[in-house]
């Protein structure tokens, strides 16, 4: 019984803990979002802002590869 | 206790719709995932026929204004 | 060039057939949705209805498992 | 010309500000796979916990309503 509520009190722990982090994480997708609405408010297009983001995210290199078989694919289908 | 029991006949009814229903579209999410693994055996490369499919779903003004502003966006960041 | 425009039109090909599968996929899960909206006019709870799916996906004795499992950490956790 | 450099300044601001944002959520993110990973080594079952988490966002007044009526679908489904 006396090993039952230690493992209780450790999975409160545990449990607890996650929640603390889930709260820290929801402020910031919170913050990010304030950060989009401010950039729309001042004219900025914030589908075109994440898309950015994404570019950003890949290497050069990557990135031009990718950019240079989609412009292959559009032509073949001619989608322009 | 009839009454219950037509409800709960009426419920198993909705349910197994849905299921057959959920097991067609399974089937079907089967199929796309094999049209891009023979696609991909035929040297094709998938990430970029998603970026495809997903740019002939818009209309043709949407899509110039869209790659125009990623366009002046990338540019302004030197994104290229 | 020949070979240039024979990759285009199985690319077109791969592309229509995808398009066509994404098109019936989008049909069955508007059925789905219609079902649900058909069951909730009769008085039935969707999201419990989206759990009964979920449970009768599982095979009884994991089930079991999971429900017994459950009921062991909510209890430790004094969740009723 | 000069508002030009101003307009791609802005939009950089803005996009370091989600990126500086992004990174600290992955970290989070992170973190809070960490604790899952450490409560398994722990003994404790992750899928389990999550539904803990899950059912200790609700109010007990929702939470005691969604059991009732998920036991009574349930019971009309005979599915224990």
């Amino acid at each position: 019984m006396a090993e039952e509520s230690v493992a209780a009190e450790q999975l409160r722990l545990f449990i607890e803990r996650i929640e603390r982090l889930e709260e820290e994480k929801k402020g910031i997708s919170d913050d990010i979002k304030d950060v989009y609405a401010e950039a729309k408010s001042n004219g900025y297009d914030v589908k075109t802002m994440r898309k950015i983001v994404a570019l950003r995210r890949q290497e050069a290199h990557a990135r031009q590869e990718a950019d240079a078989l989609l412009e292959t694919y559009r032509t073949a289908l001619g989608l322009h």
